[in-house]
């Protein structure tokens, strides 16, 4: 079960600034708390209100489409996911987390030429899965990949590419609906209300994960349990987030697992907050510039990098470690001869060697005046990571709500996109690409 | 070669806030930046100064070492190299870029059992090259991997383990080397006169890539242009840098390559600036608490992710863009009958695509007030990551003197690991440990 260690945060003081009395703090924010956690509740009735992520854990008939395409692909060794941002990062967390093994799975969220090519090299199409993921079906990065592999796919396999390829998008609307559509592809539904970031327990991560052999149920359970005890757990830990930001000038938030493999949930950790906050003006329509910059952290790894500033650099940043109370497997460290100055590790494992950095990183920080706090898992199994997953989640709907912004739009990336469509020539954007190539 | 694109930063300007008049900046801070190179080059002599690593390319001695060893170790299909931070950083980052292909090297810089189980499930000892990596040849993590993989291999090797191992480490100091000493291993020494995160194109960087087969001598040869470019590119690039920060309240450094291969990169410009920045206190000892955030970021996955908070967030960022000229192989997006919607990628390329949103985003950036630069490089090929691996050190060190701190150590890390040793019982630290544990 998913756990806060939250002690420490009031001896953080630093010059005239007192640290955070946070029994007090909680108290007098209760109230404001317990108001946005039914405010969620109630409007995550309404589509328009994006909260479509808050039942996603109870849909277990989307589930049992996904258990069973995975029962019928036993066929496929490998599967190639495209898809980007939302699409990739909080599937391949998961992956990366729960490491499962029944087959390979090889997220393709980037635009870059050699790996691609390495990849298809490596590639038996006979073997090989295709899943291309997009809540829009437009976006150009997956397009592209998705026209490479589309062509590949058919010039191995001649018209049995249809098998190889499945689609999650949209129920109705998009170009990749329309297409599985037409041509009979295998397509699973993103539900219209739940947006990209907030999509890991749809297909967008349940398809992947079932094909790679993880237990999505239990996902889901776990993820119910976070349901449950959203108040209890998200919420206390995004009033720290908040306070720290706005009372105690901690405007970066380190995400920092112990265990590389937790790093995929601090870079999805990463989006969540950058895309959620991250915003121009609050729910009033003023313009604001708010939002904390979130820091994808690795430990003991950046111990090695990040530390050093962490420790001394400005007082802007609070850390939110993320470990583990059991490894799974192990390694015991042995005892050899000629490295006795090794001693002290001999007959240790692997794991204790981490907790032990783990915690003298977090008694070093808190000694130099640096706040933070510890989330607690169980272990990384399907269980405790559905929990952690929908925890994030709901820690982010408190976070938009306590700074009064919508957490669950992106304005902010829409110019970019149209200005690459312009240099692209897209139909409908030529004059504005013209006029940037001359000023180019 | 490289070049810096620094226009339009004088057009970001956020309320009564002026964007930057470079040229007058430049002409302002010339004979500043002048001495500050002057000195540089002066202290390099001495040993103290940390300053080694200016003269590492012109070291071709020690790469005849490394190139002699790689030749001999045909018979090694795999090489794991143990070592963590700056033992790893820019030796992952370059084979990243690079991509060589004589072998497949597998970097491990972290204490999670899964993973490591994992790989020495896959590997086999007979085609098994084991680099420990280790400056001061003590680094606990890295001893811990060292344990494992040293008894792995004598269980499959017996006396024959002692090929498999080879150590880079301090040319006198320390355990791993009187361990190779003792032991009769392949050695290869890391000057002491260069710290970790600044010993790339030393043995530390150039074992593991000449074993992959990428040319190294290439890559000295890039270093050394931009040795004699530093006053020209580095120079200007960390004033650009340092002006945001300190008279522009932008102390967030957004680190952005283009290219999925290119971001091992931008995790190594996160440690340099992290721990060479990141200081407590300045040149004359007093408290400074200085030090921009460094964030590594990739375009486009991050326009997926970051660039909402970049666009419409606080205005308190910069951001490096890093771009190739050409992308040596790419891939051409073919016409798909029933994929209409995608029409305007028809026939273009991968690498197209990814430089109209590289370019869309440096523009809806710039539209937004938002200050940032690029840096291009030819291609990521060896003499082109040479030259920006050493301009990258270059920078950091104009930094350093620009901040008025020692960019060349890292007092802060220390007391974590004091704590874990006492956490893990290291004799010395018995009575640290007990209080700890009772604290607990």
């Amino acid at each position: 079960m998913l756990e806060l260690q939250l002690e420490g945060l009031e001896s953080t003081r630093v010059g005239s600034e007192s640290g955070l009395e946070l029994d007090s703090e909680l108290r007098a924010w209760e109230p404001s708390l317990r108001a946005h956690h039914q405010a969620l509740l109630e409007r995550a009735k309404d589509p328009a209100a994006m909260l479509g992520w808050i039942g996603v854990p109870e849909d277990t008939e989307a589930l049992r489409a996904v258990r069973r395409y995975a029962e019928g692909a036993a066929w496929a060794r490998d599967v190639v996911v495209l898809g980007i941002g939302g699409s990739a990062l909080p599937a391949r967390g998961l992956y990366e987390a729960l490491a499962p093994t029944a087959k390979t799975l090889h997220f393709l969220d980037h635009t870059d030429p050699l790996p691609v090519w390495r990849l298809l090299g490596q590639l038996a199409p006979e073997t090989t899965l295709v899943v291309a993921v997009s809540k829009s079906g437009s976006t150009a990065e997956t397009a592209a990949l998705l026209l490479v592999f589309r062509r590949w796919l058919e010039d191995a396999l001649g018209e049995d590419w249809r098998r190889h390829l499945a689609v999650v998008t949209d129920p109705e609307k998009g170009p990749l609906r329309a297409y599985a559509g037409n041509e009979g592809l295998a397509a699973f539904a993103i539900p219209p209300d739940v947006g990209g970031r907030f999509s890991a327990l749809t297909p967008v991560g349940t398809l992947p994960l079932a094909l790679a052999g993880a237990d999505v149920e239990k996902l889901l359970m776990g993820a119910r349990r976070a349901n449950r005890r959203a108040l209890e757990t998200a919420a206390k830990s995004a009033l720290v987030l908040y306070l720290l930001d706005r009372y105690r000038k901690k405007p970066v938030h380190v995400f920092m697992p112990y265990g590389r493999r937790l790093f995929g949930v601090a870079q999805w950790f990463a989006q969540l907050h950058a895309e959620s906050l991250g915003k121009a003006r609050n729910l009033e329509g003023s313009r604001v510039h708010a939002g904390p910059t979130p820091l994808a952290a690795l430990g003991p790894t950046d111990q090695h990098s990040l530390l050093q500033l962490l420790r001394e650099g400005p007082f802007d940043k609070a850390v939110v470690f993320l470990r583990m109370r059991e490894p799974g497997e192990d390694l015991t460290l042995p005892a050899i001869t000629g490295l006795e100055a090794f001693e002290y590790l001999f007959g240790k494992t692997l794991f204790t060697l981490q907790e032990a950095e783990a915690e003298g990183t977090r008694r070093a920080l808190l000694e130099a005046g640096r706040p933070s706090f510890t989330l607690w898992i169980d272990r990384a199994d399907a269980e405790s990571l559905g929990e952690l997953y929908q925890f994030l989640m709901w820690q982010t709907a408190f976070l938009g709500a306590l700074y009064g912004v919508n957490a669950f739009d992106q304005p902010g990336v829409e110019l970019a996109k149209v200005y690459a469509y312009a240099l692209l020539g897209r139909k409908g954007y030529e004059e504005m690409g013209k006029r940037l190539k001359e000023e180019a």
